[in-house]
Formats: C-alpha cells, structure tokens, sequence
C-alpha cells in the first residue's frame, strides 16, 4: 500500500483543535482510497517557546525536509510571545526555507454557506507570493526615540522570484479559464510594481492563450466585492495577496472556510497545507472552532500528493455536510459535530 | 458678502465632465447661504501634457497657493500620459506641498442606494496618510534587464508623520463615537508598522476618552466586509488607507459614491477636494457619470471653509435625490439629470 510521510504542525490555539479534525477525516479518506498516511507530530509552538525559548529546534527545517508534506494548524499566542518572534520563527522560515513560493488560496461559496456579500456566484483562486517582496523583512529604523526618528521597510523584488510566481498564475490559468488578473499598483510604487507590471508583460508571450489583464490592489478589492464573478485566478505580490486573501476568505463567508496551500512546485521540498485563519487564542480547545478550513486544506494536500479521487471525496463530504446547514453557519455547531458529519459523508 | 477663491482643477475625461456638475450646485448652495466662491479653472491635464511637456507649469504649486480651497476633478489619461507620470506630475505633488496629510473619505450608504452587501448599516470615516509611507517614491533597480535584476521599493516613515495623521485620527475619533481603528501589518513588517503600532500606544495615553484598536490591514479588509458596522473611524498608511478606502468605496455602491478630502489641517495651504473615482477615459464626455462622489467632496470643502449651513443643505440635497432613485444606479441616470435634480432639491 502507497505510504505518505506527513508533518503535523498542530501549532497555537484552534490549530491543535482543526488539525486533530482534519487529521481524522484524511486518514478515513485514505483507506477508502486505498493509500495510508504517516504522521508524525511536532509540538513547535508558543509553548514550546516558552520551555525551549525558540519555536522550533535548530535543526526544525531539517528534520520537516524528508516528508512529503506538512499539515500545519496555526501559529502565535500574542500574550505568550510576540507576533513578530512567533511567525519569524515557525511559519516564515517554513515557506522561505522549502521555496514554498505558490500560496495558492481558493475563494467559493461551500453548499449552504451565506456570505456578506448579494452576489454567490464566484470561484476565485488566488495566488500569492509567498517568500520575498513586502514582507522581505529589510529595513531599520534611525534616531530612535527622537523627533527625528525615521522607519523605513524595503520591499525587495527578484527577477526569479516574480517570474515564478507568474509563470505558475500563468499555468494555473491556464489549466481553468485561460483569464488571468495580475494585480500590482505601478501608478504610485514605480520601482517594485512597474517591474511587476514589465515581467507580466514579457511572459504574456509565452502564453498566448492566456489573457491577463493588471489591476491596482485599489481596484482589484473593489473588485472582489463588486463583481467577484468576474475573477478566475489572481496572482498578486506578498503583502497584496494576504489582503485579497483575507478579503476572498470573508466573502466566502469567513476565515472558517478559507484553505491554503503553501506549493514548492518544483516539488524540491515538501509543500505545507494551513487554513487562513489564525490561532484565536479566545476560543482555543473549547471545541467550537470550525474545522473546515483546515479539513479543505487537507485536501489539497491530497491533490498535490496526486490522490485526486481522495481529494475529490473529502470536497464533496465537505459540500454533503454544509448542504446540510452543519458547519455552515460561523459559531453554530461544535468541531466535533462538524467532524463527525464529515466523516461519515465520506462514504 | 464674504468670498471664497477656489482653484478649480478638472483635469482629464470625466473629471470636468463632475466638476462642472459639482461646480453648479456649490454656486447655487453658496447664493443660498449669502456667501460666494469665486473660481479660477486651471486646464491642467494630460491633454495640456501633450501640448506643453507637463503636467501643470513650473510655478503651477504657487499659483495654487493663495487659493482659500482646490476643487479637482481626476487625473489621468494612459493612452496619452503614462499613468505614473501624470499623476507624479499633478495630483501627488499638490498633496505633498500643501501637507494635504490627511486624506479624509467618508463610507456611508446614501439613501436609496443599494451596496453589494447585505448589510447595510455601517458609517465609516477613513482617514489615510498622504504624504509618505509606502508611496514616498523611493526605490531604484538593479541589474536591470538581466536574470538577476532586482528591484526594491522603500517605504519610509516619520516619527513626524505618523505622528501627526494619528493625532488626527485621534481628535475625529473623538468627535464622533470615541473608536478609532488603527492598521498595519506588524506581523510581518517589524520595521515600519512596529513603529506605527508604537506611536499610536504612546499617543493613546494622551486620549484616554478614546478607544484604539490595532488591526492588521488583512483582517481590516475582511472587517469591512463582514462587519462594517462595528467600524468608526480608521487611520491607516497611504498604502493601506488607498485600498481600504476603494474597498469602503465598493461597499457603498461604487466609486460614483466616494468622496474624498485633502486636508492640511494646520491650515498652511490649500485643502484639496476631490471624487475618489479616477477620469474613467472610456466613458468621458459621454453625459453619463455620476456626478454625486464630487458634489459630495464639494459639500466637504464647504464645510472646511466653516460653511457648515451650505455644506448640510448640499448633504441634504444630494440625499434627497438618490432617495428618489435618481444617481442611486450606477450607469442608469446622466450626469445632467441627476445635476438637475440635486440643484432643485436644493430649495
Ligand atoms: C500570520 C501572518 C504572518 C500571515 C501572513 O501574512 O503571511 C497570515 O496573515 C497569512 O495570511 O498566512
Ligand atoms: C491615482 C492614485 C495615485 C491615487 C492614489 O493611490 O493616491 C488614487 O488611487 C487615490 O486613491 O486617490
């Protein structure tokens, strides 16, 4: 039988309650298809922090790279340790380290899930850089504490790293509409985005097939709530795409259904699978954190490992189970139930 | 009679199709409240680009200067003046040489008009820095044309500059509900949104009848979408006030509906009032833009020339108006229709 290694990061907070859930209906998932999964789990965390004063060992990336994947919950528990120290040292270093550079982001409504928004007819991905630009963590600060005192933060752009990233936009859209939005703001940030906006440009050649079209980040979250069924595949700059991300999560009815990807697509690391949300210290371990984001992540998991049929079951359980109002509805049924429905759709 | 000199700018396509609106009902409102305002169009624009080599003349800045107000239509024109050379040329130097540092866009359903979400009960003030930040312009390229080019854009903030479009940010929210909203990204840019996060903690303790919340720009935009009505008053950087402040603009019906003010607050120099919408070249001249985003700036500049009377009856007006279906409708009603009415409704 087919064995795939996997890494759990339960991680902070509701991560260790959705990881648990997603971790349950994967497996069930695999033996219905026929495959196994081996996990192994890593308690790198806040507290770990706290006992070890650092979220991971030193040799944490080393020891994550044999795998075939990673499943990650959520990182930070502010009033433990900083938001700066917690990511920088955990969830950063893991999308930097494996060249996880595709953030890939899926924005629909599930069955029976109502957003803010009049519209429900859309199916968004978006694709976000996910190692250099905005969030490059260059810069420094000058007569500190003065009148005078100046901060400034350098967004760094490579000629590889926006290349790659709209290669893949290009290839993904590619693969569904042939419609391509590259968002950027070339009209106020003329080095970094016009740049941007140049690469864009040279690659459309490339795929003649493609039609892409550059928005302002302005524009393109004006967009979002206007008229999202105009969207197929957004690839957006770091910084640009967590916005349009979080933006894609709430008018899919909020961060309880918004899965990630973290993609190595040259495949020369493992790629890590997170739901968008964050650890939500306020509700952790009471049971009620809604699991389907990280469920949904999971089966990305099994797309990317190339277990297409199990990523297509675990969907539909998802879809069979908020069809059915549960899970649907932010705050309205515990983990457990939400879980238990989902499993048993599975088949 | 007490006179007012406004500097009209109406710039490129349908930028002086609204500002002749606009510039009509503030004539008739002033006539009405015993005041006038007496203009001076200025034809700055692209078209005035291609005729003379720029944007506006050398000593275009002081001839703005003793102005006691600036009306501006939009700028902008791609297929004749590049984008980020029209703009660098005319609208972004006004704001920074009158320390127009405050950029003021209200979001707010006017009455009759449907937005895209459900919810309809929010009253958002935005208040974006406009003078630094992640579009001060600093940056350069390296390598260029070579695989290894890089590109870096700098964001540089001042103790100066924060400080100053927070202690505003401060003084509205205490005007109005005592709520402010800050946002950054401090999670992941530890140099400048750390130091805004900073001042605005010291600041605080000077407000302490004011409630401040720190947000991250990500769970902002998707705040504003989810729950906008548990929003008051934002402060946000010119990058993240931009976005928001589109997003604010989306949520209130479109752009035909966002207004906006540029605000020196120390009075040193013109104020500049201006639609939020840009010229929209393929739809300028055509008699069909919404001329309400810049009769409601122009309302804004009534009221920061102290004729607050004026600026509530040209309110009043513009509300009566949509509330009869009229301009409610993006692309339904023409510019001089909808003119016609706010001015009758004006009594
Ligand atoms: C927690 C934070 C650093 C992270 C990011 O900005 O990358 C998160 O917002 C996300 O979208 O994954
Ligand atoms: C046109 C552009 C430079 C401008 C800006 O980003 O300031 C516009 O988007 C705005 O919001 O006023």
């Amino acid at each position: 039988m087919k064995t795939y290694t996997i890494a759990l990061l339960p991680g902070d907070g509701i991560g260790r309650d959705v990881t648990a859930a997603a971790w349950a209906v994967l497996e069930k998932a695999a033996s219905l298809n026929g495959f196994s999964l081996d996990a192994t789990s890593y308690p790198w965390s806040c507290d770990y922090y706290l006992e070890n004063g650092s979220m991971m060992p030193a040799e944490g990336i080393e020891t994550l790279r044999p795998f075939d994947a990673i499943l990650l919950g959520a990182v930070g528990w502010p009033s433990k340790v900083l938001d700066s120290v917690s990511l920088h040292g955990l969830l950063l270093p893991i999308r930097k380290a494996f060249v996880q550079y595709a953030n890939i982001r899926p924005h629909r409504l599930l069955p029976g899930v109502q957003g803010p928004l009049r519209s429900d007819g859309f199916d968004i991905l978006c694709i976000r850089e996910n190692t250099e630009g905005e969030y490059s963590g260059a810069g420094g600060r000058v007569h500190q504490g003065t009148d005078n005192e100046v901060a400034v933060e350098t967004s760094i752009f490579t000629r590889k790293g926006v290349e790659r990233i709209l290669r893949f936009g290009f290839e993904q859209a590619r693969a569904r509409s042939g419609k391509l939005a590259s968002v950027t703001k070339s009209n106020a940030q003329k080095y970094s985005m016009v740049f941007w906006d140049e690469i864009t440009q040279r690659l459309s050649a490339e795929y003649p097939d493609v039609e892409v079209t550059s928005y302002h980040i302005d524009a393109m979250a004006a967009r979002m709530v206007m008229a999202p069924d105009s969207l197929d595949v957004v690839v957006a700059s770091n910084l640009f795409g967590d916005i349009l991300t979080d933006l894609g999560a709430a008018i899919q009815g909020g961060l309880g259904f918004a899965a990630s990807a973290n993609i190595n697509p040259d495949r020369s690391a493992p790629s890590m699978f997170e739901p968008v949300h964050g650890s939500a210290p306020d509700i952790a371990h009471l049971g009620i954190a809604n699991p389907i984001a990280a469920i949904w992540s999971g089966a990305m998991m099994l797309e990317h490992l190339g277990e297409t049929a199990a990523a297509a079951r675990v969907m539909a359980a998802i879809g069979a189970t908020t069809a059915r109002g549960i899970g649907a509805i932010p705050g309205k049924d515990r983990t457990d139930a939400i879980t238990a429905s989902v499993l048993s759709a599975l088949g």
